[in-house]
């Protein structure tokens, strides 16, 4: 039987594949590939209608080419959330494909309110047809306003990640600020362990886990210590800058409690160094499968010399 | 001519309607009047679009019976997204509709990401047919996070409230932190009055504004002098328990610079205390204008005594 707590059902996913891989589905329509404009009406703009039919075509390709090599897809709403209504089933039909692929469906959606209105983006993406495995949430507004998401995620079997220390440079503005004896992000990771700790798996693993940027090796490696129960989401490889190296700052000693995001290097290989001499806009689903297995490969290799 | 800068058209709307009220849209289907359901199925469960056309129904009324009293409504896209994409074409249509009416709508998103994924996000609510005239946007992922949205209102003649202390209890978790010198609060403050001051209407006022809990009334004194070109959005009056004579700190000593919210207290007046006594189930519109009208003369009371 599959198990129902969060931490539990990821790491079953991650031993499956062998890696602990997740795929950003940040598609960017100036980006897709144009064979996949084939089928849209030649003159005049595409509607929204048309764009999210697009990019649903595209991430079904992307979610059969890497289901194989992969645990985990990470759709970022903002990206279907500026088509409009059209963009909102798009998304709920990238979650539903990519459950029907057996991958865990994290929803990058950084949401963050109090009370009732919290209690109702948790309703949003947490249950119904197409909730996700778990969604990604902002701590601003403090411990009251995350117990909402926790709660729902603790009872549906889902799981929560809280945006601790993110990898742009901006980050540094508050998270780092010196707080009583230690960064913002430290005060943050505290409510995170705190909370999480009352919600473990078999496994030891919290469904309260932490967004913490591979940008920041050093910090990583803190907050490991910090949150030793969190699942670790671990954004920044690759296009912003991680190597694998950095990337293993965020797992703990015996490789478990993290997954690494790589977005447009895995989507959008096709037009990038290596790949874009090797594959053509036809062929880029190829590009594809060959970027998630060489970041599997170069990760694999990372944690052999660990 | 209509002004364009964000300031400048929310200051006009103030004076035209003498009080600086916005009337929070967050409609819970278990609280509207019965009287809406009489054209739902009458067995099983309702579905997304029967919850949203009905959703759709209400606001539309709410909308048209405060409209000659306030300037502006603050749907929280929470309560919207939580019906899929029935839920956002309501959201769209509930912005025409009290667009048509007159109304400035500020959307409460919270919306918080990086690069061009907060770009994607400024263009899904400040950009094409349903934009919003502003958003609420969290600070937590530093100022480099909050210049796609600002740039993105800049060019449109839209405005973006970044959250600086909110009216929740658990705000006090990170929002309050010593940060060298003060609180993280203080220091969002600093980000928002210096990225503000570079793009000021012809009032003198920002598009850059600040969401101002007036449930803290002391520090939203001294954000007013901290941040003293930035509109304030000020929620916490009435039903969380902020009084007139709190939320006027958050103004400035002429009576300019705040926008005062009240949802629960407004929306569902019929429900509520004093006006439940009043009013029934059949005529909730009625305690809809009561309710803003009493606000309006709390308000004015206040500003006549300060």
């Amino acid at each position: 039987m599959e198990p129902f707590h969060y931490a539990d059902r990821l790491q079953v996913a991650i031993a499956e594949k062998g890696t602990p891989i997740v795929v950003g589905l940040d598609p960017r329509p100036e980006l897709l590939p144009a064979v996949l404009r084939d089928g849209a009406v030649a003159s005049g703009p595409e509607s929204r209608a048309q764009i999210a039919a697009r990019i649903f075509e595209f991430n079904q390709r992307v979610i059969d080419a890497v289901a194989p090599i992969v645990p985990a897809v990470k759709p970022n709403i903002a990206f279907y959330e500026c088509w409009g209504a059209p963009g909102i089933e798009c998304w709920e039909r990238t979650i539903l494909h990519a459950r029907e692929r057996g991958l865990i469906v994290i929803g990058d959606v950084k949401r963050s309110d109090m009370g009732s209105t919290a209690k109702a983006y948790a309703a949003a993406h947490l249950t119904g047809p197409a909730a996700l495995d778990a969604i990604t949430v902002n701590p601003y507004l403090g411990g009251d306003s995350l117990d909402p998401f926790i709660e729902a995620a603790a009872a549906n079997g889902r799981g929560v990640y809280v945006l601790v220390k993110t990898s742009n440079p901006g980050s540094a503005d508050l998270q780092d600020l010196p707080a009583g004896g230690g960064p913002v992000y430290g005060r943050v990771a505290d409510l995170v362990a705190a909370r999480g700790d009352r919600f473990l798996g078999t496994s030891g693993e919290s469904l309260v886990g932490a967004v913490v940027g591979a940008t920041f090796p050093a910090i990583a490696a803190e907050l490991r210590e910090r949150m030793p129960n969190a699942p670790f989401l671990l954004p920044g490889y690759g296009a912003q800058g991680a190597s694998a190296q950095d990337v293993l700052a965020g797992f703990r000693a015996d490789g478990s409690g993290g997954l690494v995001n790589s977005s447009r290097g895995i989507i959008f290989a096709y037009r990038r160094h290596p790949w874009a001499t090797r594959f053509t806009a036809e062929t880029w689903e190829g590009a594809v499968r060959a970027a998630a297995e060489a970041m599997r490969d170069d990760l694999g290799a990372a944690f052999a010399g660990a």
